[in-house]
C-alpha cells in the first residue's frame, strides 16, 4: 500500500490568514513608530532570526512580535499593548480549525486505498490539537509534527514508518517544504498552491518531471496520485533510482 | 529485542535547574510588586493555565513570565524588563546540554542489547536540538517529542514503533509522566528520582509491584532492566495481561 503525506497548514486547513490578521494587528500596534512596510520588514527580520532559535508556530511568532515592538518603539510601547499580543497568541492557539473545501471528502476517498500521514511543521501541541479539532484525526493513520522539512527529516520519517520513498507521495502547498525535499529523496509530490504564502516559505519550482504535478484543488489528488504512482521507476533519474 | 524508553529532562540532562534560575530571575523582577512567595504562586498559576493552551517548554514559560509580570505589576513593569525575559528565553533555548553523570556510558552499555528511544515532553525544536547537542543522538534509535505523557500517548508511540508493551521499559524521573502511565498500559518502568521536581509534575508512587523499581542512579538501569524483563508475565495483573 502506497503512502500519501499531507502537509497541514494551508493544505488541510487555513493558517496563513490567521497570521496575516496578526500581522495586520502588528502594523496597527506599530503605527506610532513605523510605517506598515517598516513594521512588516522588522517583524519578518525578527522571525527569520527567531525561527532558528524558537522554531515555527504561534508561540515563536508571539515572542517575535513582542521583541520587535519593544525594539521599534525604543521601549516606549505600553505593557497593555504587549498583553494584547500575548492575548492574540491565546486566540491563535484556540481558534477553531476548519478543514478547507474538499479536504474531508478527499481523505475519505483515499483512506481505503492508501496509508495517510499528516506531516506538518509548527507547534507540537497546537498542530495535534488542530488535527483533533478539524475532525480529520480518524481519517488519517498518523500525524508527525517536525521542526523542519528538509530531505533528512523526510528520510527519517519514511524510515520510521517503513515507507519506500518510491511509494510515497507528498501533498502540500509549499514548494520548498513539501515538494523539493521529497523529490530529493526519491519520492513523488503534488503541489496544491494556496493563495497566500509566508515570505519565509517561498521557493522556486523544481524542473518538470513525471514525479510531481500541480493540482488546482485537493479534490484532484486521488486522480493525480494514481497517475504519479503509475509512472514507471525507469522514468526516474538513475541516480535517484539507486538511492543516492 | 526489548525497548527502553528514556525521559530526557532531568533524566538524561539537567533541566529543572535552568527553570529554577529563571524563577529566581522572575522573583527579582517581581520584587517591587510581590514577595518571592507571591511571585512564585502567581507564575505557577499562569503556567498551570498556559500549559493547556501553550504546552510545555521554554517559549510557553517565557510567555507565562511576561503575562504574570504585567499582571503582578498592574502594567507598571518596564518594557526593558520584558525584553530581559525574552532574552532569558533565548539563553534557555541555546544553553549547552550536558548529559548527567553516567548517562553516556549507560546508553553505550545498553544500545547493543536493546532498542533505545528518547520520549520527552517539551518544545519540539528545543528537545531535538538538545539531543543533538548532548552528543547522545548516535546512541539512541529514535526520539519522540510528545505534548503530554498519558497512557494514550504511550499506546500510540508503542504502536507506531511496533513495540509490545510487555517488552517495554520506561526510565525517567517523573512518577506521573514516566512510571504511572506506562504501568497503566502494561509496560514496565524504572524511576530514577532527580533532586528537583517541577511543581506541576508531581505524583504519588504507584503500588509496589514486580513491574517497576527505583534506581538511585541511571547507572543501575542495565541491571534493573534485566530483572524487570525477567519477571514472568504471570506475575502481572490478568486484566493487564489481556490488554485492557
Amino acid at each position: 500500500m502506497a503512502t500519501i503525506g499531507f502537509d497541514a497548514d494551508d493544505t488541510l486547513w487555513a493558517n496563513e490568514e490567521m497570521f496575516a490578521q496578526s500581522e495586520e494587528l502588528f502594523r496597527k500596534i506599530a503605527a506610532p513608530w513605523a510605517s506598515a512596510e517598516e513594521a512588516d520588514a522588522a517583524l519578518l527580520q525578527t522571525e527569520r532570526t527567531n525561527v532558528k532559535a524558537f522554531g515555527f508556530g504561534v508561540k515563536s511568532f508571539c515572542l517575535s512580535m513582542i521583541e520587535t515592538i519593544i525594539d521599534l518603539s525604543a521601549g516606549a510601547v505600553s505593557t497593555a499593548t504587549i498583553a494584547e499580543i500575548t492575548q492574540r497568541g491565546h486566540q491563535m492557539m484556540t481558534a477553531p480549525t476548519v478543514p478547507l473545501a474538499h479536504v474531508t471528502a478527499t481523505l475519505r476517498e483515499l483512506r481505503d486505498h492508501y496509508r495517510l500521514l499528516v506531516i506538518t511543521k509548527g507547534d507540537l501541541l497546537h498542530q495535534l490539537r488542530r488535527v483533533a479539532d478539524s475532525g480529520i484525526a480518524a481519517l488519517v493513520d498518523d500525524v508527525e509534527v517536525v521542526p523542519t522539512k528538509d530531505p533528512a527529516t523526510y528520510t527519517h520519517l519514511l524510515e520510521r514508518h517503513r515507507i519506500d520513498p518510491d511509494r510515497f507521495v507528498m501533498v502540500g502547498n509549499s514548494l520548498g517544504s513539501d515538494i523539493v525535499p521529497v523529490l530529493a529523496i526519491g519520492g513523488r509530490a503534488i503541489h496544491v498552491p494556496y493563495h497566500l504564502q509566508w515570505a519565509l516559505d517561498r521557493a522556486d519550482p523544481p524542473p518538470p518531471s513525471e514525479r510531481w504535478s500541480t493540482a488546482s484543488s485537493i479534490a484532484e489528488v486521488p486522480k493525480l496520485v494514481s497517475e504519479l504512482l503509475a509512472s514507471p521507476i525507469d522514468a526516474l533519474d538513475p541516480m535517484v533510482r539507486h538511492g543516492s
